[in-house]
């Protein structure tokens, strides 16, 4: 099925499913933050067919999500890293991970847990209005507007206090 | 192709993908919370086939995110609600849309902005550990664990006088 392409888009879900939205690249970036570089380890670990990893990881390397690096052993395959942009989606995938948690498990069930350098279970993600107040989806609403300039990012901060 | 079903996996992020992974239903979740209920308006507004809406909102119904209504006029196709469980979604579409605008928008370009009720853009997401540090990818590891008991989160929350 040819899907049609959202690169030009102007909603930022629909233009980032574009680039992410497939359920196997989301899995794929997972593992690499789990630490797997090899071919090898993501064909292993997913039990998907080579001819499929190998078309996902060229798609996340043209969109500058994964980057091939050497290897260390001049292993001939070389390795798979997350570029920034690609660590950046820790965000996307910790959401994905509160909502399965929340949904998905029983009380009790043994689940896979996301936790900081100590060990402790990290803080749940929460939508907020600017002034800290937590916001559901009821008030929340989508309109047109403008990537904010760099220069306009920290114009808003400056007159927070932050 | 057939995909694996991950349903029984103890990663909620694979669990999760199993019911959200793809590209279209993801898309029609997020036109619900624009207000879109009836068959032929997502179709509209997405451009897909109808035989793949069909089959998206029978996969959306079957694990409880989108339930079916009767349409206040009869229209005999009824109308395509979210269920609070799909609502909860509200939380990954916000981590995907911070994600495109901070990566596949140019500074000033035209994008769809989430509001609270005021019109003012809703504060970002960050992830953080339980006393508000801020936490990058290099910070979060991933174990093993359990899911909380309701009377084990109650307990917690009010251990830090939450």
């Amino acid at each position: 099925m040819r899907r049609t392409s959202l690169c030009g888009d102007i909603c930022p879900v629909a233009r980032s499913l574009d680039e992410i939205g497939d359920w196997w690249s989301i899995l794929i970036v997972r593992d690499a933050f789990h630490g797997k570089k090899r071919f090898s380890d993501f064909q292993q670990n997913l039990g998907l067919a080579k001819n499929i990893l190998s078309a996902r990881l060229r798609k996340l390397i043209a969109h500058g999500i994964v980057e091939k690096r050497m290897a260390p052993d001049a292993n001939a395959r070389g390795e798979y890293h997350l570029t920034e942009k690609g660590r950046q989606l820790v965000l996307v995938l910790s959401a994905i991970r509160q909502w399965g948690e929340d949904h998905l498990y029983a009380e009790g069930e043994p689940l896979m847990v996301a936790r900081d350098r100590m060990s402790r279970p990290i803080a749940r993600l929460s939508l907020m209005d600017q002034d800290g107040r937590p916001l559901t989806a009821n008030d929340i609403i989508v309109t047109p507007g403008h990537k904010k300039t760099k220069s306009g990012l920290k114009r808003t901060r400056r007159a927070r206090g932050v």
